[in-house]
């Protein structure tokens, strides 16, 4: 195996999750640990601020910092959302990478920062600039191709699925009868709503879920909360916020069974589908629920399994690299067998990643489409698993304060 | 000191909270052990469950259900929002304490549910039924007379810095600008929407905090985040849902200053005062959140001292009725010198807690009204601190699961 000596890189993109900078502590403490590497640098808001010439050094920080890097939610080295697609870009990204010497490149992000990954290993290629490009997978949307599931979703699976125990509690407290509507992230694909299932393993799931991947009728939806209200005369029923009908329209922006209400810029949908169980059941005591962004960064309940395992895909992709491997995105291979899970990391090239998408299967959806099967709930269970010790201060949990020392 | 005998009836009324089930623990197991108490019942659904015969029997349930009390949200016995006037609801009450021997009634709830708990005092003392009534505080308003504070507010406060600290994690993720305002529970006191401020204990506490007790602008408002997001490019606002004008009107139900969107019905506080900030100071990156019903029980996120100190308050009510008080509220007397911070139980007439309201000082708000000063920090800072270990199932939070065998 070639010894490639050089500087190293490493960047976060797209949204946070509550465990995307514990893989950055993988990269960053394996990254450190490594002769070859010869300098550790952070990108500051992701390919975006790279190309502002913004790096910081990970050599100056302190050790105990970054230590606390696994219960620090939201995106350390700060985050983009930029397409990189100007020749000059990466003309100007060959350039930087030349002046720091930089051999190694890591970048933290979803279906388009792979996206990103991909055309610039293909462009150092081009250029002859010998340079190691891993990506580590992080959303928690869970749409990556390639690999069983992606760091940060099953923290927010925890998360939403406690946050729905805690509804189904609150439901229960008066006689009165009452419905609630939780809206769940996800614009494309519903693993995260159908996550708020896992919550039936402690007898407190939601009566009815609907993810995108099933087309969204108003009528049905309105019968189904008819039923289950007509029984136990509460309702908890659960979102997708990328829902659709039949046709694919997003129906927080279409106007389709909401018209009576007429308001299309205020109010999530949540909001909306309550007013409209509200005005059409008559059912007076109807909320509309939206956890919103503490979804994405609720580090006060993260599965300790997505903590380890971000970790280990971080660790892992320095790994890879050195091993000599390029244009390669870290994934995850799971055995669930008995009550047993095993999860051990891969490598799939960024070319199959790179903008694809991987939507909840059909089958894996009831045919009502108002809920998910056994297999989904097979699939997602063993993920949330486990509470990590929490480093507090102050009765708060203490995130790493980094210096972002700038490289000269 | 007269040994009473009968059976004991405990209730809970009253919004739910993250910790009003230790409150019922203590009492239960408290009075279980007890050889004056006969028998140990509970009133399903507050005092509307117990006037329909609501009853169900403690002795009956499993201990180690019994204690996992303290780990569930919500109320366990069910709660009501019942004012109780009519003299043959009184009537009712007398012949169902006669009809099962209660000689000790136990009402958990905030202001009103003390009101209810002093008017069925009086009503049995004039009948010369003996029976020996203690009222036990909870709510995460906080706004309870008589009491340093109240269980329930120390964990909903917890909550809301943890949020407020993640918040603040998810603005610094992108270099763009951006302006978050986070609406906060309290109708008539601010107490939890100033607890966001605790945050800055560890970096992470909002720019702006207003309260109910200071009269709200909309143009200081405006101004006020102008000039924060000049400076920084970022806001992380927090308003109490009960916030109000000069003439004392809630912002939520007035028009003024958001009357350009004419939209009385949809949306939130924080949903409309976000559209103001974008309109009127044209950021485009602003959102609402209102964490609504979680900031109420959250069980995944409470404070230990919280919980020890409802438990204590259930135990405590038990001991003063065994001990022959009546009439009485059970509240907290709290030191806090040189950060050292002690608790302990004290006995308040229940009159002059029924329907009173303990406001935010006006003092602990800063001359701006937009934020909180450090007398304020100092009083609520002791309350969250311990993190409780919890034991989980699958990864979720474990509730009790009571029988609720009725009372024959």
């Amino acid at each position: 195996m070639e010894i490639l000596q050089g500087a190293c890189l490493v960047a976060q993109s797209g949204g946070p999750t509550a465990v995307i900078n514990a893989s950055l502590q993988g990269a960053v403490e394996k990254a450190l640990s490594s002769s070859a590497i010869t300098r550790v640098f952070g990108g500051r808001y992701g390919i975006q601020g790279i190309l502002e010439g913004n790096l910081c050094d990970f050599d100056k920080e302190n050790p105990r910092e970054l230590a606390l890097l696994s219960q620090t939610p939201a995106a350390a080295l700060g985050s983009c959302r930029y397409r990189l697609e100007k020749e000059e870009d990466f003309r100007h990204i060959l350039e930087i990478f030349q002046r720091y010497d930089i051999r190694y490149f890591f970048y933290n992000g979803g279906n388009d920062s792979m996206d990103t990954c991909n055309k610039i290993s293909q462009y150092l290629s081009e250029q002859n600039y010998p340079c190691r490009v891993i990506g580590i997978p992080k959303t928690i949307d869970n749409d990556l191709v390639g690999t069983d599931h992606c760091p940060g979703y099953p923290s927010a699976a925890k998360y939403v699925a406690t946050v729905c125990s805690e509804m189904y509690q609150e439901l229960q407290v008066y006689e009165t009868e009452s419905v609630l509507v939780v809206e769940i992230m996800g614009r494309n694909a519903g693993w995260l709503a159908g996550s708020s299932a896992l919550a039936k393993q402690i007898g407190c799931g939601p009566d009815l879920i609907y993810l995108p991947e099933a087309p969204f009728s108003m009528e049905q939806f309105l019968a189904d909360i008819r039923r289950v209200h007509g029984k136990s005369g509460k309702c908890l029923a659960v979102v997708s916020e990328g829902i659709r009908d039949i046709h694919g329209r997003l129906i927080v922006e279409s106007a389709d069974g909401l018209d009576s209400f007429g308001h299309t810029q205020l109010g999530g949908l949540a909001q909306r589908l309550a007013n409209a169980v509200k005005e059409k059941l008559g059912i007076k005591k109807v909320r509309g629920i939206e956890p919103s962004l503490l979804q994405r960064c609720a580090g006060h309940c993260v599965s300790e399994r997505d903590v380890e395992e971000a970790f280990l895909a971080g660790e892992a992709a320095v790994e890879a690299a050195l091993r000599g491997e390029t244009n390669k995105m870290v994934g995850f291979s799971c055995e669930r067998k008995a009550g047993k899970y095993r999860c051990s990391t891969i490598l799939i090239p960024l070319s199959d990643v790179a903008n694809a998408e991987k939507p909840v299967p059909r089958e894996w959806i009831n045919a009502e489409g108002n809920g998910v099967t056994s297999e989904f709930m097979d699939y997602a269970a063993p993920l949330i698993h486990g509470e990590p010790p929490q480093i507090c201060d102050c009765g708060l949990p203490r995130y790493a304060h980094l210096r972002y020392i700038p490289v000269e």
